[in-house]
């Protein structure tokens, strides 16, 4: 498979550039009788959507999605579920500036190493305008784990920059343009950003996913262990830097004896594990977090080269995030969703017909 | 595909349990025309080989590898490799008090709920005695990697608990039973350890790996980026719960101006990327960090519950390692080698015949 | 995966049914570089295209394709190419009297069975319809293959019905509406159809399909032969219910002595091996027949069930073609050259830093 | 992928040469709970073994399987089974008379074109010994088929050359050696293979494998049919050049009126399709034949070249079957029995949890 593609059994390909005619996406494999509408993937795209705060890219796009095959009366029929986004803010500007020209710490370099040929225009298939098709894909996969298991996947900014979340508080998320869970930390991060925007720099971000209500027994056990794909999901999101199933880099000064959660009958007394125990899920709680680095697009100049290879000076012009994490949580939310829909599909082929004998231990005690 | 394969072009499939006959890979879509012998595979499992110190398990196993297929005359020919390695250490042992027991952190009770049956005997498939494999089936991609390109996959502890390295020599990485590139650090590891086998308790450790002379233009730009399957292939690994590339979770708390790597023509003033833009890789070398968590068979008893759902106290005898972290080092880079090796073959495929005229900047400024 | 692609390295997803909004497909892996245009795949959708004789379905389709993604200023780049059709001739019409009943020889049944659902309208996923975007993304292979190996994959009507053809011209093929490389069959076949409609009645057909000037060596030796791929390719078409490579089932009866394919400096001397040895090309043509079965949509009244399992009689109305092989060479011809495009990259992936002393041995004897 | 897997979700891959050490598979994604021992793969081993009549080669090959994990207390736990064969009649042959030659109708050339290098002891890979591992993974889907749904899949030779079988009766199949269902032709097949033996020559067969009591809704229905995924198992077997489903090449002479299949609540009427409709299957049994070369190891001397491409005559001396499609019959039902096994479990996955209205229709009115 050549890399557009994600899942075994649940897949999604995605196609388009930034600055391309349209965006798309084939979902394949969806199970058919689910209740699905555009305005159900909607939802997820609009909180995803770019000019939604002055926190974020002022590009206005409007990523409304059409569903053009696989859902007949108001349900899916099992066939592949093709969605388009058209692109309606393709200016028509003047690249000549940027198009002979390497951003540091963008993709432009790596595309011509690889390609010999790139679509310079708005960063073309390296953008993360591409992950709008990803969010569109993960609805679908949130919607069918809900309405068929009960499973929620949901996710919150943890941390921004210095500043760092305190308590969850799952009503707080949409309350504010950063999806923070600590509605006392939304005045510092207002301020910190906009101390940023002046100085025309960027920030990193941690993003915290959260799956609950997920059963036992989902993950293969070798190499597509469940935290393996989740960490290959969250980790194929743009700026995404590092990935930490439960206590993740917190697990290097543990002691076993502190590590482990420890389990009665009436649930597990602990969840360091992140809900994963030897790459299948326990029924606990599965947790995730995930590192973004600072947008590079900066307004501050920065030495680079270009493709005739000589020194040049880069600076960035017009609409930029200057924290690309801000807007990441439904992106994550959608890959951990993408993740757990495929692996539901794979428990269910291989070991569908299995009858357990062993009682299941509640996530945690009540 | 099942879980058991990893890669797309050069692929490994493993089987084998801790206390079965027999373990096994085979390797498919190795090039032909590598030089190569069980010798050299022996290498990399002898680094991985339990009961090398006193600071892991003292199971003897002698690992040594067979080569059954696709080798003629010393040289790969194309077709799939098969490799065997005898289980010789099966102690006829009495199994009966932890057949119906769930071990806290193990893999036990998550095996019940996916399969509804498991081999209870040392852990079986769940055991880190798999990855006897993966180091047999990395060392055949890492020999194709420096034969062939020059590309160099090694690795180092660089923290055990509490205790950090503060410098990186490559030489004295295999003058200790750590695989710490530290010396001054050495002791301190050496007391610890002891420390920690007197509690019969574990701790948690930091891996790094590092590729060195990898070219531009190596991952998928966006489901397989580079970077997402590093991070799936080292979370795959036993244990490990936190993946970070370049910078990882440090890219949290930096600014854009700070973690952005310029460029010159003479080379990259810094590498907070960690070798990849994009997805792609840039050239610089690949830096990768693992979090392994601290083993979870302790002589220490703990709560745990049996097949019935019953309470039950547990605690683990016999020999283990208190800190898998310690032999994960050949696995680390068996893991990061297969990505490689992999994503050389599928860039060789699809970018193959690309003529290139950007020219290749350097990994840093000498 | 799930069953909507074809390829492993240059892979073709396809949605979309009969009578939705639009048709799709997304074409990955498709190397940079290749020049390509709208107008460089609407050639064989045009070839394709109902409604363009008399013998053909009346159904009128503009089979417009629009580029949506991958390809900038001319060329591919690398990226995924998104394809759209839009479905133009979705009459608003009447399915009350055909949504509860079975039509023999028809998916209706067998949909119904698999997904508990389906999208009645013209037969939805199941309407050869769908073949447009394996033209469509056949094309693209065939142009690569043409540009950068001077690979050619072309097509002809081989048998209708009881006429079969003599001769092959191949400047006769385009001459007809039947495909028919023998000039002389023409006038015997437009009577027999012109029977053939009349009476209501439905026809089977041969089609054979031809690549010249491959290279030896493409092909996986065992599962993945190239003939093995072929036969899955073929065989994926609507309504193919055989496939030949090379003498095919005339070789059930052959010896030995007359099937091998004797080889001499100066070229092969016959080619009963339609061009694959041991699964791998050999540099002579590849030959493939493929049959076709009659179309099942007869204004003949059948015996059938309606989904209360209830007997019923049913007769097609409309417009349908009375032999589907007669628009299927077109289609034949792409999914040949999905297949050689898959292999050259694959190929290219493994072996692609082979250095060959082997001489080429001709095609054929000239 | 590679080539030497075969499956998506029931996967087997394999290894080994003709004169290597050894021959293996790995069987992934099997259910657990499946009784398995290695009497119940010997079975079918033995069925294809060599050296059973006077009309397969005298090569004496012991065959014996050997179950190295995946199985714990008699039964399948879900985790890959690891299969091994050794070869044991690895002759210290002198090859230097072939090693430099191409055998006409063989993989010599192709191999070299495709590796550069081969492994010319017996036809290494490219050998049909190979296939032993085919039949040993099919025997453990034959069993699940067999025991989970009570799904049978069975083969017969129903054609030897110029001669057919006129009657099938099952119990006669397993009462000679050729596998015939027609005890009337057997002597007949006796007297040709023994005139044949005299003139050194070799001869073509057909095979025809039937799957009964499969279930309706298996199958994807586009790339992925069916009918497409069995052509390409059957296609992939040494020798094979021609697959066809039900009527197969007969449909290109039938009228839609008379290869349609009514239905009546009573059962199908016919069953030309061969229990396969828009790629999905119907209930009715699955009917396949294929048709398989004549060998080409021959001692009728033939033109051929060399590595240096110099005109050599090349005669085989040895050990050959003189039909391969003698002993083909057990190879043909292993794959067939690969795919529905993998079919089965991408049902269960996509659709496991459909709830169907629809009654199924008889395979056949009683």
């Amino acid at each position: 498979m050549s890399g557009n593609t994600y899942g075994k059994l649940f897949t999604v390909t995605t196609f388009g550039e930034s600055h391309g005619v349209a965006l798309g996406a084939i979902v394949d494999g969806c199970p058919p009788g689910l209740e699905l509408t555009e305005a159900d993937i909607q939802i997820d795209l609009d909180r995803r959507k770019p000019g939604t705060s002055r926190y974020t890219t002022q590009r206005r796009e409007e990523d409304a999605v059409k569903i053009l095959s696989g859902v007949f009366e108001g349900k899916t029929t099992g066939t592949p579920i093709g969605m388009l986004i058209e692109n309606t803010d393709q200016r028509s500007k003047d690249y000549s500036n940027i198009k002979d020209q390497f951003r540091p710490a963008h993709a432009d370099y790596t595309y011509m190493q690889k390609y010999g040929v790139r679509d310079y225009r708005g960063g073309g298939r390296s953008s993360a305008r591409e992950t709008a098709m990803r969010v569109a894909a993960g609805s679908i996969a949130k919607k069918y784990l809900k309405d068929f298991h009960g499973i929620e996947v949901r996710g919150y900014l943890s941390q921004l920059g210095p500043i760092k979340i305190e308590s969850v508080d799952w009503d707080q998320v949409h309350q504010n343009p950063f999806f923070c869970p600590d509605a006392s930390k939304v005045p510092e991060m207002e301020s910190f950003m906009q101390a940023l925007n002046k100085e025309g720099d960027s920030i990193g971000a941690k993003i915290t996913v959260v799956a609950t209500n997920v059963p036992p027994g989902l993950g293969e056990p070798i190499f597509d262990r469940l935290d393996a794909e989740i960490a290959h999901a969250l980790m194929s999101i743009n700026a995404v830097k590092g990935v930490e199933i439960g206590e993740g880099f917190g697990c290097v000064a543990q002691r076993g004896s502190q590590h482990r959660d420890e389990m009665t009958p009436e649930g597990f007394l602990s969840n360091n594990a992140g809900g994963i125990l030897g790459g299948i899920s326990s029924g606990q709680d599965i947790i995730a977090n995930l590192a973004l680095k600072p947008t590079s697009s900066l307004h501050i100049p920065g030495r680079s080269v270009d493709v005739h290879g000589n020194a040049v000076e880069v600076i960035t012009k017009g609409r930029h995030d200057p924290c690309v994490g801000i807007r990441a949580t439904p992106i994550a939310e959608a890959m951990l969703a993408l993740v757990l829909m495929d692996h539901l599909l794979r428990q269910r082929g291989q070991n569908g017909a299995v009858k357990h004998s062993v009682p299941v231990i509640p996530a945690s005690v009540k």
